[in-house]
């Protein structure tokens, strides 16, 4: 309970520091984090190139297939992403694929509906790092954030830390075209009170992906030494750019190499 | 390989055999499985009330709330539907709410992408199971299916097998909408093979939902004693006698009262 008043008087602070800077903030050209949390880009124009560290390179298509899995390890590869992003059936292909290249294996768990129990939640995860997973993307129980059942939500969230340990690190994705405004600022609060690394904005399978708008609402949330993950709709190497400018620290998107070939791609993740 | 060789001999048969019969099957008014599979229904016309008994009562969205899933299980109660069909989250509950009702407990596992490892869709099943599910619906491996890694595909039914064994009754879901007709017959074959119960459509949260063509394809190939279950799409009591007729021996929807009512539903699944 006293969690539970903390949680919910953070967020009213938050929302009415948001009501006071209302739609301005969209605009502010250089947002305060950014000195802290991506000093390097400051004062420096981003070139398409320099993105792709920033890059979970993501297929998580029902129908992906082995060669198609071999091909994204490829790109991932020789255009230097952070990660390759997948579904947990391929854990152990890209950890081969990718042994000594420096991209890191990143799996999703609970995917993409969140509504997978705890538990299982965690032994995906388990069985995943053990099979070479780096890094692991899960849905929060998004139905208990919105009966406000804020125990089950960090509870859930906890079965993956635990799993993850030091092992691995941890994104909560909090599907946040499902929520309003003060659920995305309680959705961040629980996850950083979790202990988890990253929030990110979307699994690419709901009703709609990444908004500048959100990524600096998550942002602003967490402060400026947690992770946020713009994923969902990150398509051309403006999308990129805004997503990075507006706090966030990782892109999935399955566009990465004409973002950073600086194409426009025409379907995203 | 033997398996392998055996699985394409009997799909290149029954390809052939559909073939010859061709179009024409979608018309014929009474399917001769019928006379052994759902003989209770012949020489009888259905009405509404008497397809409760097919119905896995659904509900599987991402945000649903407990308030919701409680709703779901008193309707399942009021109308003697199956079973309610839920995400694995809410296994006790259900199994709380329905005790005495002889509704029994549906849950998903792997869902909906079928792309988790077969050792986590393993665990999910055992997990649910001892909390309280009578019933899992698994999503089968569809990448390894459209690589023809048949061996991956049966293992992955198999960890599901197992963790059901005598305890729980197991469908897989072949996903039809991502499928060809001879996916979709080689798909229904591993899934027999595998030992499962049932073969279903659809998740509801692909590209499409159950048709009768498909229904009667399914039914077909796994012969007069295995479970068809048609879902996704199923919104009115025409389309549920429809799915009946064509050889489905359950259906999933979340238009289940307005069907057993004969009311038109609007949206489905």
């Amino acid at each position: 309970m006293d969690d539970k008043a903390l949680i919910e008087k953070i967020t009213r602070e938050v929302m009415a520091q948001l009501k006071d800077s209302a739609e301005g903030t969209v605009e502010t050209p250089q947002p305060a984090f950014l000195e802290t949390a991506s000093s390097e880009n400051n004062n420096k124009v981003l070139v398409p190139a320099d993105v792709a560290k920033y890059i979970d390179h993501t297929l998580l298509k029902a129908d992906a297939t082995g060669p198609q899995i071999d091909k994204l390890c490829s790109e991932a590869r020789e255009y230097q992403f952070h990660s390759v992003c997948v579904n947990t059936t391929w854990t152990t292909r890209c950890a081969k694929n990718l042994r000594g290249s420096g991209v890191k294996v990143c799996v999703v768990v609970g995917f993409p509906l969140g509504a997978m129990s705890g538990r299982s939640k965690g032994f995906e995860a388990r069985h995943a790092i053990e099979e070479g997973a780096d890094e692991v993307d899960m849905v929060m129980n998004i139905g208990a954030l919105k009966e406000r059942d804020l125990k089950t939500v960090e509870e859930d969230i906890k079965w993956v830390v635990r799993a993850c340990g030091q092992r691995a690190l941890l994104k909560v994705i909090i599907e946040t075209a499902l929520l309003t405004d003060e659920e995305k600022v309680l959705a961040c609060e629980i996850v950083k009170k979790a202990g988890a690394d990253y929030v990110k904005t979307s699994t690419g399978f709901s009703t709609g992906g990444a908004t500048v708008k959100d990524v600096m609402l998550m942002r602003r949330t967490v402060g400026p030494k947690m992770g946020v993950k713009a994923a969902g709709g990150v398509r051309t190497f403006a999308d990129a750019v805004a997503m990075i400018e507006a706090g966030a620290t990782r892109l999935g998107t399955s566009g990465g190499v004409k973002i950073v070939k600086g194409e426009e791609i025409t379907s995203g993740y």
